[in-house]
């Protein structure tokens, strides 16, 4: 027997089904499923991808069996329509559409009207009583036809279809007559000679041949197999040729088209949301020369044809149990579904959706879990704005997405006047250069923050994750004038107290006050706030969460810094503290004078002296954390950045620190010069500053280990995990080990508490994951610092890669930012290196990741994949962590 | 039959021999090596390492047999001697000395005169007819074993002698009396007696035993298991235990001791070496307080004894092989040698030696090779000082060693005074913070450069190896002030004219003119001066760079950006360029104009201006390395370093800059400013800039493939292979290579030309390395980078680590500093994986490196190890690369 290449569907009857995307495509394998459902569907057939693959294996030749299994399909075809192709009197007219496996743009798309030539454009005409309709439609087929299966340039026959319209002073090309569309026609028919160099055809079988070998043939023009190569498609035979019946929406009052969805995509709730038109064509209602109507009207106009399509509604959803995005045509006051595919949703109708058809028992929760994306959930979280009047706004500037949520505000320039008017009940966003820990009270005052300068680790970028504020980073098209108090960007200018909004998740920046919603589940969560919690989002969000849970396998823990955010991370999930950098403890207050003291002093004796000054802030610090995190491990990194990171940078703050440290300011400059660097993102920082200074080191172990056995005296479970940043050899390691050691059990032994703690290290040099097993020889754990470990790897510096990492991105040189999403075949690489070599040493090394990924949803499932026992990320991140992470498991 | 564990030696009889270092340690072996060659030696025993390894396995026990063997060798040794242990008449001495298979500091040393109490004192002094020797012999006595064994601190012993000492008013302790003495022996033992809480042990047995255990105690002991980890020493099962007759140098004027070499250390002149002094003991002659006199005088003071040590000398040479350092003690006419072991020696003996030794067939050329270090051969190709003129210099400060060999001159701060100075004849230094692209000539002027920061890379140094310059750069102890035309240094202030010397090797900055000799070798091979081929070092150099070509595998290219440096390099036998840095071809004249044009322009055309204005400048270089080079390969890598390098730093820079391109100076200001990066070194820099600006990729290509078709026409060979820089993904090179490719086809097909080029990349950044099977798709050939690949897999900015790597270095963080020697575990492990991975995909991928690495002798061994094709150095390391090779294959 024949190898089977064509599947015919029509007349409720279908050769395929749904499940045969990978020979029908996806446009035919649902074409195919709705037949075969009884839902009506313009009969045609389907050319497997198998053809494709045939054709590309054998040097561009068919199988031979396909001719006529066409042959018999289009045979097939004009029976169920009675009509024939090309026959000029009652011509069938057929489309031709590409559709793989995977929806691909770039390849070719489609051709209509096919089968049109000079006689049978008469048959149409008569069939329809409609001649101008006929010549109108002719006139498309050859714009279309000589365009995407020939190759004849759009613009050629627009200028001629301009001309002829000049002519009869038509303003609209709906204004032409018949005879003139017959002259349209016959122009166009030249143009397409004169490129050709061969007459158009007028054999319908000839056309739909061509139109075969174009959509073929597409499959690996450049732009197709770029974009494969790109977005990693791999693994498909090819693409299918879709050939079906035309219908016409266009016909009349009784006839019309429309798009709807089964459910309101924007909020989810339960009710048909679409809309249509009369007498018009699919392309009509995406040209927007006419406004449709609400789907709703269709139940007043034509009850009977509402009532169908409601039918067709349930049935398809109740069949493929998700949300659909419909196209429908009304021929005559007869209804076809032309496509049905899953539909497009905003996050909260992704949560709402996901949450009703458990509940309606169309699905299972771990169904629910698959179809929530990360970002989606994450639009339950934040502020959002409100999506009509984020569309009419003006944005002036893009910047980094350095904090979530939407925020609308008037613009202050200082930390201290985002405070006064904060007071005086005014929403202020603050914007400067960059931020510095002195802004903070202003940070916290202001509804968001934006900056010119500065990444994604910048001071500001990474305060504001940590609080689930809005911000925008790195924003370098801002020119800002503190002296003027102004912003200028291009002809724009921004005042002190204009309205100013920011789109956190997109980093645009856009003048004006844009109205937004709160998030009812931060409310409930966070705050506690019991009102919110009644809320319908609430609970859905607590019960998604919940579903997640019981599926997840690996931890989910937080970087917090404060006792405030280790509450709002705990309330919202997290398991522990994967990241605790103490040197955000050093800026505040009186704190910064001590380490300035400690950077000035001359010898380890007055290094000690300034330190003792810093020691109870630590333990403090370390002792509210302790207390929130009751039961739950916290790791706890030793001081970080380098020194100068600590010292003035302007005029006044140096003579600030002049006065307050009783030296002279030139004394002060000569440190920050001498302390100055190059590179300092690889310079004297991490593990470095306690190898050189192990005092530091000293204080800042009695600092958590006297808290731990200060809390543990209160009853207060305590899991202290002291982390060792920046190692590169394993005898960095050891040196800075023995010395936590030492001191540890110094104050354990003299307190006789009972406490017990881990050293281990944070992975974020190459070289230490290329050691690892020797690293993991006295290392406890490790934690993946994946931010430094992408830098490193790729070389790039965060704080100046914006330069070129966008259009990188852009040119798909890289096929995302690697600071978002984790670079799996090179940064990963050296993760799971590191795994592998530690736990070849320590059999249970506990491994886990706190860089900026561990909130990414794909960088989460990489973790799971590679065998992390946790990853930790900011607070408001948690939530998207634990869905990833049941993703992981659930596939 | 009992386990053998101790080994005899004396009375021309030995059971061990030279070969047995395992389980005899370095000095046993040697000790019975010269008794059974007949030398004379005090006879003892050795308790061999098995006795450590079976002390430590054992929980700290002994095999039983061993205490029989020791009592059975002491009375063959009692025998021998004719003397008892412990004796009051005719008391056998003993010392007791540790000594491994690898020589350990940090071990238990030497015990002497062992075996005297208050008994066998009386004999000593009466066979020696010598009352204050034997007191004085058991007051060390008391002194070392209190100490070494025990564990009594040295100084309580000191202050009682100073006491004494005082109370005799005797200035040294020679003034004290027998009684005296005997006075101090008597206050020894009782500070032993109140610190071991034990009474000095008298008898004889029972302090060797006490000494023995101390021995193996010691083995384990904190800095010694560091030294070994440290060292990386393993496979050793432990320490020996050497027990040896005492003689004593110090018997009257028929005694002596004396140090010597069998041939000059110092020039490697066949000639006996060494001093002596009579009457006295070893610690004599190293405690300096009598001027020992030359060896050659006691061939007229005592010719016997003379005559008997030559033929000694002659002896060990032919037996070893190699020349000897020994130790040598006269008693009462009588010679007994007490050491041997291979002398150190400097470079230019090494090379004589080596060379020397060949000639009279006493080794091959493969052992010469074998015995002649790349520091050494690195000697006789630059300028040395004067090694007495060295030693009495000041040393003011110490920089980082950035250009090779010895200079003095007067201190100059501006490149033009220096060119100025020459030309009146005089010798200058060229002093400044950093130099840049401006300064060039006024360096070439300078016999030495000395700059106050900046690295190992950094401008100053890069240029001053290019032309084997003597450079100190980073020398930040330095306060150099250009207005007031001084350098302060502590409490020195060096002013203009001054004269300093530089150390170019070490790194040290010295006050005053110090007598330094130039090499014949640079003047023979690279000046082709006539007189300097006929000096012997010549000849030498010659012989054994064609020895060590005999038996390498491996290529030697150079790093070579102009004609001049591409000759000397070939002349120096680099077989091609591994990298030529195109930038460095912009500073020049001119060009700096032109790229700075090009970093102004706003759009491509006026990019695409300027470049065209390079484009001639940089063929032309091109034109002059490929004939130089003519039938080698060529690499050369398109543009590295950031654009705001090639931008003035300082306001008349900007003003001048502002002027000539006809632009505020506002507006420089504000390039710069945008220009700026926090980390440049992981910023917008190679691939990333011609990826940003393609015209830029196209203009090198074009003037490199111009410049070989030009070449080529001329029938000059030309075999260029372009390097695209700092790759992290496949996609960077693929962009590029076919930007590369286009350009070059299109030359090589308008000129019908039939040159051939390859195209491939620097492997710089970890990713690549990781991802090389991809990134070896398309690139034909990879050079490792491994100055930015130690930066980058380390995490260290080689322009600030300055700061903490020699710490490391210090405290045995690092064994070395990895931009000079690469870190095989880490930075290698990578190489290793792009080479694996990238000959996995192809096969032929040729490998080289051409980071600094590729000079240094280490380096070179690992790169033949893991397979490279060949290394690529600065022109004057290449013999040094050359000789590396050839061991790496030797062995």
């Amino acid at each position: 027997m024949a190898k089977k290449y064509v599947y015919s569907f029509g007349g409720g009857k279908a050769e395929g089904n749904a499940k045969m995307k990978q020979i029908l495509g996806g446009k035919g394998a649902n074409l195919a499923e709705m037949t075969k459902i009884k839902v009506p569907v313009p009969p045609g057939f389907t050319i497997s991808t198998e053809v494709c693959d045939y054709y590309y294996k054998q040097g561009k030749k068919y199988p031979k069996e396909l001719q006529k299994q066409i042959d018999d399909n289009i045979k097939k075809l004009e029976k169920t329509m009675g009509a024939k192709l090309g026959d000029s009197k009652n011509p069938l007219l057929v489309s031709v559409r590409s559709g793989a496996a995977v929806s691909m743009p770039g390849m070719m798309d489609t051709v209509l009207n096919l089968g049109l030539n000079d006689e049978a454009v008469k048959g149409l005409a008569k069939k329809t009583n409609n001649e101008r309709l006929a010549w109108d439609a002719y006139r498309r087929f050859i714009d279309m036809f000589g365009n995407v299966v020939m190759g004849v340039p759009h613009d050629d026959f627009e200028e001629e279809l301009t001309k002829i319209k000049k002519k009869y002073k038509a303003k609209l090309d709906t204004d032409l007559t018949a005879d003139q569309l017959k002259e349209v026609v016959a122009a166009y028919k030249k143009i397409y000679q004169k490129v050709v160099k061969k007459p158009f055809p007028t054999n319908a079988k000839e056309q739909l041949m061509a139109s075969v070998n174009a959509v073929f043939g597409s499959w690996n023009i450049e732009r197709a197999v770029i974009y494969r190569r790109i977005n990693k498609i791999t693994g498909l035979l090819g693409t299918a040729v879709n050939v079906q019946a035309m219908v016409f929406g266009n016909m009349g009052k009784t006839s019309g088209t429309g798009v709807a969805f089964t459910r309101n995509p924007s909020n989810g709730d339960k009710a048909f949301f679409g809309e249509f038109l009369i007498n018009a064509q699919g392309e009509d209602v995406v040209a927007g020369i006419r406004t449709p109507e609400p789907i709703s009207d269709l139940k007043k106009e034509w009850p009977k044809i509402y009532k169908e399509l409601n039918d067709i509604r349930i049935k398809l959803e109740k069949h493929y149990k998700d949300m659909q995005d419909v196209e429908f045509t009304i021929q005559e006051g007869k209804l076809y579904m032309l496509q049905t595919r899953t539909g497009k949703r905003t996050g909260l109708a992704a949560v709402k959706l996901a949450y009703d058809m458990v509940k309606e028992k169309m699905i299972t929760p771990k169904e629910a879990l698959r179809r929530i994306e990360g970002d989606q959930l994450n639009q339950l979280l934040f502020p959002i704005f409100d999506v009509k009047a984020v569309a009419a706004a003006k944005i002036v500037a893009k910047g980094l997405p350095a904090g979530p949520g939407a925020a609308s505000g008037q613009v202050v320039f200082t930390a201290d006047h985002a405070e006064k008017e904060k007071k005086k009940g005014k929403q202020v966003i603050l914007v400067r250069h960059e931020t510095s820990p002195e802004d903070v009270a202003g940070m916290d005052a202001a509804v968001g923050i934006l900056t010119s300068t500065g990444g994604m680790t910048s001071h500001a970028a990474v305060v504001a994750r940590g609080w689930g504020k809005c911000c925008i980073a790195g924003c370098s098209a801002l020119n800002i004038s503190y002296a003027k108090k102004q912003i200028t960007v291009g002809n724009v200018v921004i005042k002190e107290g204009d309205w100013i909004s920011l789109d956190g998740s997109t980093g645009e920046v856009m003048l004006g006050h844009i109205k937004s919603s709160s998030s009812p589940v931060i409310a409930g969560v966070v705050e506690n706030n019991a009102k919110a919690k009644k809320s319908s989002i609430y609970k859905m969000f607590m019960q998604i969460m919940a579903w997640a849970d019981q599926y997840r396998k690996i931890n989910v823990r937080t970087n917090a810094d404060t006792p405030k955010d280790s509450q709002a991370a705990r309330r919202l999930g997290a398991e522990g503290i994967g990241l605790t950098r103490t040197e955000h403890m050093f800026f505040e207050g009186e704190r910064i004078w001590a380490i300035r003291e400690f950077i000035l002093a001359r010898d380890k004796e007055a290094r000690e002296k300034a330190l003792k000054k810093l020691l109870p802030y630590q333990r403090k610090d370390f002792e509210g954390i302790f207390r929130e995190m009751n039961g739950l491990p916290v790791t706890i990194r030793l001081l970080d950045p380098p020194l100068h990171e600590f010292l003035p940078n302007e005029e006044a703050g140096v003579k600030e620190m002049a006065k307050r440290l009783k030296v002279s300011p030139a004394k002060i400059k000569e440190l920050v010069t001498n302390l100055h660097e190059l590179n300092p993102m690889l310079g004297h920082r991490g593990c470095r500053l306690s190898i050189t200074y192990p005092e530091l080191c000293v204080m800042q172990t009695t600092a958590i280990i006297e808290a731990a056995v200060n809390m543990a005296k209160k009853n207060i479970k305590v899991l202290p995990e002291i982390m060792i940043p920046l190692i590169g050899t394993s005898n960095e390691f050891d040196f800075l080990e023995e010395i936590v050691r030492i001191t540890a059990n110094a104050i354990i032994k003299k307190t006789k508490s009972k406490v017990k703690y881990m050293v281990g290290t944070m992975i974020e040099i190459p070289r230490a994951a290329l050691t690892a097993d020797t690293v993991a020889k006295k290392a406890e754990f490790f934690s993946f610092g994946t931010n430094d470990l992408t830098q490193m790897t790729f070389g790039y510096s965060r704080d100046d890669a914006g330069v070129f990492l966008p259009e990188y991105v852009e040119k798909k040189i890289l096929p995302d930012d690697p600071f978002q999403t984790i670079d799996q075949d090179g940064v990963g690489k050296l993760v799971e290196t590191a795994v592998k070599l530690g736990r070849s040493t320590r059999r249970k090394l506990k491994c886990g990741i706190c860089g900026e990924h561990g909130g990414d949803p794909e960088s989460v499932k990489f973790c799971c994949k590679v065998g992390l026992d946790y990853v930790s990320c900011s607070p408001y991140r948690v939530p998207i962590a634990r869905l990833a992470a049941a993703q992981a498991v659930i596939g």
